[in-house]
Formats: structure tokens, C-alpha cells, sequence
């Protein structure tokens, strides 16, 4: 009899058939005398209709009201499953973020969770009532309604495990678990048992999409154990714990990548201290988030600086650095926006030196150009052509050895 | 500076530029010095649509759960309604019902409001908001979100009306206000300037939709000036008050019809005391409104008795018959569902004598027979046969004059 925060995303709820298909699944792990507390989002597209709808309106609508309108997505859906789980004989009641009082912040669109009152879910379960909770909602301490921004409902699920203490929190995904790379991408990728939270951290902050990286900062923080595993079948998926892969003793858990940054280069600058400080500054005053960062070499006093943003802030970021450009005498300001960064991630690398130079080496071999590289203690990012992702992945995750078989033997 | 609640309707906000619309249409109106709580239905199908995915899941939803899923057609009302409102550069903000302090009972699917807390309105009004209220919608002392029902957003609006003392509850329709007859059936029908409560209540239960009669009744009870007119125009629509039609000295105020009822006769029952009461207390049991009934003439001690109930419970109504008809001897039980109940409502009759007898002579003029009649103090009704509806009420609206000029002169 153990407490389980169970998570089923969108495209797990998208359909009427699809949510009789997970109350049926929900009804089944109640059979086995689980205490179920089951997170839910939006159906399918609601959320991108709704924000249609908005902006069909105006093209800047009001961020209080439009968290109103977009909550209406998961309290349809917890009413459906709701609905759909009463209809198979067993009791279940559905609560809104705010009827369960999750209190956050009042920054509309992107609100944090400030705390979690969990007397009414409780009481339900006492009752011995399956309890179906909204994702991605809460409310202020004046009861105006916020949506928690991207990623909330994972958010949403980890925080209430956490509040309620449950056993587990499981994420049912249309993927089977944490792969050591995109299936689609790599044909041996091999599905991971566990991960540890800094990994799966790095992996979700480097671009891999089953969990967001916010959902698994708050798991580590509060020692939630997470699993991830599929909609559609009872096999075991990936346990994010704090161990992690101890028992397997990999070097290189995963290998990710990401074609969302662009980067930016202004180039012909004058090499002297303070420049890099001006330039960083005018950026933070816009509220761009910068990611990776390189100087080239100094010559004859003159140099260029590398950085990457989001694709989505480029625009912003090019007219911060025009006036600031000028400002410093540069030469100019270059844009590419044709570039991926592929990294490897895996706690091992702590232990063992000599990581990055094979992961050079294995981009070499393939002829593949290291344009930027990061470090951290459990990871390597280099910037590569976009072109190049795929071949660059492939080549990684070979070297690692990551494969569940060799690739002729799968063929 | 008065205070106006104004209701728009699920057609007047069911596409975003119809909500344009009805948003230039208030900030207007505010300009004009006005403070404004303005209720709001689901847009368009929106409420169907979501019975229709529910259906989809289950013959029978739960009734709290339906209520989760209803709830959020008005709450994307009032959000898309205020961003509407703050793109045009006026200050508005949303409540839903629970939010706003509508409170009710928990009988879900058709609530009752048991008390309204305005403090946050009033507060929302001292800061010079417009406020934006879901109708239909409550929640009740535990916190559950309820619906009120048929009408609910309009018995919303009378209901806010009331407890904030607002100069008049203003209707926002497709028609223009109330007309002595259906227009699309009578060519020289006239829009009312006003009308009483009374007559209002009974046209409202004998079938014109222009207001539902619980939110009439709210009106009468709680005194709330009600004026209904047109979303399209300004000119006035017709004002429903105490007074009523007191200054144009009508005998008659309208006519009406219904084909909402069906006639059940039970046939061959020996009249003597006590069997009309067997036969209406088997109805009762199973929660059946009886309207209107007739008991024949008896022949040789044996009778027959009619009566008409609503359409959609007529199935039910054969059933609860069908053993208390073998239990009282009766010889069978006739269904007619080829009827309409074709009623003149009118304060003036109170003080004039006379007037059914007029009505029944307009109908025999023009060969129609009354099958069944039954008259209040404001109001009398006939049912007749179906096909004879639209000839019937002609016939009665000419009759008392009621058209605004005869019908030669505007064809």
C-alpha cells in the first residue's frame, strides 16, 4: 500500500478513448492497492488553441487573463478522467491547482510554487477516493489564477510527491524511459535503468525532452524518486534517484543535443579588460540568458567573442549588441543560426580524465568541426554545424560503447 | 455614474471578433461615465461541445465532475472578454464564480445560490476596473464548483444585480426586446417599451426565450429593474419593472406558444373521488411536473382525464401510468405529442372581464379547436393541435390589436 503521484502528459489524454484508456490503467494500479494521486495536463492541442484564440484578439494579451483562459485545459481534463474513472466503478475526485491550494508567486505564465496545502487531498484519499489533480495551475495568496510556464504539470507532480511524501513519482511518456540517446538517431540507443538527478539534469537542461529541467532540479532538491516509463506498457522505464547509474558504472550516461541556440559573434574588438564586461552587461539589461561563451585568441590586440543564446532571444539579442557594438569600435556583429550542441553527460567523467579528448577524437574522426566547447563536472557541450548533429551524436555514443549491441548485430 | 450589470449571451462571444465587439461596445458605455460588472455565457457550442466529449467517455457523467468540465466555457469568456477589453486600453478584470463568492448549494448540474460575497467587485470597481463575472457558476462551502443550470448565467447576472444594488440588469440579445408575438411568426408584431414582472414570469414559462423565468422571478422578488435590448444597436429595448405596461394601458401584453408539452390521456377510469389523486401522486413519485388538466365529463360513472408534461419526460410519464392504469381498471392510456399550448398574457385582464371569451371566438373564427384551456389571473392558455400554432397565434394577436399597424400597410 504505498503513495504514487502518477503524471500523464497531453498527448496521453488528447482523445476520450485515449482517457478511458488511462483510467483504465490508473484503475488497474488501484487493484494493487496503490494510494493514487494522478497530475494531468491540458488534451492534446487545447493549450495552443486557447493561445489562438488570444491572440486572434490582441497580439500582446494580458498575462493574468491569459492564465485564466489556458487553466480551463487541465481542469477539463481532470474532470474528464475524473469522469472516465468514476464510469469503471471506482471512486475518484478532481481538484483545480487552486482548489488544492497550490499558492505560488504572482508572475503570470511562469508563477512558482511558494507552498502546497494538502489537507483536501489527503482527506480524499482517506476516503478512499483515487485524486485527480490540475498541472500547471495555482493561485496567489489573493486567489488570482497562474499557470507555472513550461514544463508545469511535471512540476506540478514532483512537488506534490514531494509534499505528500509519496513512494514514487512516475511520468508516463510515449517513450519507454531515458535513452543513452534519440532512438530516432542513434539505432542502439539503449534504455537507461537509472540516472542519477545531476545527469538527468544536465540531459534536460541540454535539449533531451523527456522531463523538464525544473521538475528534476525540485526532485533532487527534495529527494523525489522518479520514474519514467510508457503509457503502454508495464515494463520498468528509468529510475532518477540520487545514485543514479552507481550500479551499472558507466562513464557516459547519455549523449544529447540541441538545435535551439544561435550564436552570436562581434567581431574585430579591442582586447583589453572590461570589454567582455560591457558587452555581457548590455545583454543581462534585456534579460537574455547567454550559454556558452568563447574568446578567440588575441591578435595584434584585436579579437572576437562567441556566445550562444536561445533561438527565440536572437532577435533581441542583435539589436542589445548593435549600439554596444558601435559603442566598443567593432567590426561587426555575425549571426549563425545553423548550429547544434552535442554533449555527453555522465557523473563517471568526475572520477576519470581523458573524457574530453576521446570525444574530440571521435568528432575528428568523422571530420566533424569543433566550433565552441563547454565543460562542467559531469559534462562536455561542443557547438558543432547543424549538419553535423546527427553524425556527431552517432560518433559519441560509439566511442562511449553505449550501445546495447553492436549495430551490425541489430541490422 | 451608475452601477449597470450587463449580461451578453454564449452567441454574442462565440467567435474572437464577436468579442471585439462586445468589448468596444463596453468601453464605450464606460466612457460614458458608467461602472460595469459585465456576465458572461461559454462561447457559442462551447457548453455542448464539452457534454458531447463527456458522452463520448460515459452515458452517465458524474454530476460533480460535470460541473469541473462545464465550468470552464465561461471561465474562457470572461478571460478572452477582458484581454479584449485591455487591448482597447481600458482597465478589466475577470472573476469566475467561485473566485467572485457566488456560493450555492451542492446540488450539482442545477444549483441554487444560496449568498453572493460582492467585496471583490466592489474593491475591482473602486480601482476603476471593469469586471468581468462567469455566469452559470458557483462553488459551495467545501470549495466544490457548481453550475446552476438552464439560464443560469442570466439568473448570475439579476442575482449580482441585486446584491450590488445596480441601477438596472441590462439582457443583451439578438432580438431587440420583447414583442407582443414571435416577429418571425406575426409580421406586425411590436416591441413592448415594458412590461411587468408578472407578465414577464408567465411568458418566460409559457415558452418566449427571450428570458429565462427563474431569473425573472429572481427580478420580482429582489425588485432588480431588467432591461432587455439589442447587442447590435442602442436603441432602447423594453424594460421589465413593477409597473410593467401600466403606460400604454394594454389588456393584453403578448402571446406566446410552446411545443415543448405532450398530452397523456388516461382513458375509461371510474369517476369517483380519489383516483385523480392516485394517478397524480404516482407521477409525483417519480419527480414528473404536471401542467395543465382536464377531466371529461362523466359518462354513466365513467371519465377520462388529460393532462400535458414536458416532452422530454413523457417516456417516463407512460411508465409511471402504465401499472396505475391496470391498478385503477382503466381501459388505456393515449399519447398525443402533435400539441401546443398557445397562451395571451396581460395585467389588463385582471380588472376586464371577457377576455378568454374573446380568444376562444378569435380561435372558432378561424376553425381552430381548443382541446384543453387553463387561465391564471394575467394569463390564459389553450392547447391545440400542432399544425395549428402559427395560425393561432395570429389570430389571437389580431384580435386584442396588437400589432403596431395593421398588417396591409407594411406589406
Amino acid at each position: 500500500m504505498a503513495l504514487i503521484v502518477q503524471k500523464y502528459g497531453g498527448s496521453s489524454v488528447a482523445t476520450p478513448e485515449l482517457m478511458r484508456g488511462v483510467a483504465a490503467r490508473i484503475v488497474k494500479n488501484r487493484d494493487q492497492g496503490h494510494d493514487l494521486v494522478v497530475v494531468v495536463s491540458a488534451p492534446g492541442d487545447t493549450t495552443d488553441d486557447l493561445i489562438s484564440l488570444a491572440r486572434q484578439i490582441t497580439d500582446e494579451p494580458d498575462e493574468r487573463e491569459m492564465d485564466v483562459l489556458l487553466a480551463t485545459g487541465e481542469q477539463q481534463s481532470i474532470a474528464l478522467l475524473a469522469i472516465a474513472i468514476k464510469a469503471l466503478g471506482h471512486d475518484a475526485i478532481s481538484f483545480t491547482g487552486p482548489q488544492v491550494g497550490i499558492i505560488t508567486d504572482d508572475v503570470h505564465g511562469r508563477a512558482r510554487i511558494v507552498k502546497i496545502g494538502d489537507e483536501k487531498i489527503r482527506k480524499a484519499i482517506r476516503l478512499g477516493k483515487i485524486v485527480i489533480v490540475a498541472g500547471f495551475q495555482g493561485q496567489t495568496e489573493e486567489e488570482d489564477i497562474t499557470t507555472l510556464g513550461r514544463g508545469g504539470s511535471d512540476l506540478t507532480a514532483v512537488a506534490l510527491a514531494s509534499s505528500l511524501g509519496a513512494e514514487v513519482c512516475e511520468f508516463y511518456k510515449d517513450v519507454d524511459g531515458v535513452y543513452t540517446a534519440n532512438p530516432r538517431l542513434v539505432r542502439d540507443a539503449r534504455k537507461l535503468e537509472s540516472i542519477s538527478y545531476d545527469e538527468m539534469l544536465e540531459m534536460s537542461s541540454l535539449g533531451a525532452q523527456v522531463l523538464n529541467s525544473r521538475s528534476v532540479e525540485f526532485a533532487k532538491n527534495n529527494r523525489v524518486k522518479v520514474h519514467v516509463r510508457s503509457t503502454f506498457h508495464d515494463h520498468p522505464g528509468t529510475l532518477i534517484t540520487e545514485e543514479g547509474n552507481a550500479m551499472e558504472k558507466l562513464l557516459i550516461s547519455g549523449v544529447t543535443y540541441n538545435k535551439d541556440e544561435a550564436k552570436l559573434t562581434v567581431l574585430g574588438i579591442k582586447d583589453k579588460p572590461g570589454i567582455a564586461a560591457v558587452i555581457f552587461k548590455a545583454l543581462a539589461a534585456h534579460f537574455l540568458n547567454v550559454d556558452m561563451i568563447i574568446q578567440d585568441t588575441s591578435e595584434e590586440g584585436v579579437t572576437n567573442l562567441s556566445f550562444t543564446v536561445a533561438k527565440g532571444d536572437l532577435k533581441k539579442a542583435q539589436q542589445a549588441l548593435e549600439s554596444v557594438a558601435r559603442e566598443l569600435g567593432a567590426v561587426g556583429v555575425q549571426v549563425d543560426e545553423k548550429i547544434a550542441k552535442v554533449s555527453a553527460v555522465g557523473v563517471g567523467m568526475r572520477s576519470y580524465s581523458g573524457v574530453a579528448a576521446q570525444m574530440f577524437e571521435a568528432l575528428a574522426a568523422r571530420g566533424i568541426n569543433i566550433q565552441m566547447i563547454s565543460t562542467s563536472e559531469i559534462k562536455i557541450s561542443c557547438v558543432v554545424a547543424e549538419s553535423d548533429t546527427e553524425e556527431a551524436v552517432r560518433a559519441i555514443h560509439e566511442k562511449f560503447k553505449l550501445g546495447a549491441a553492436p549495430v551490425h548485430e541489430q541490422a
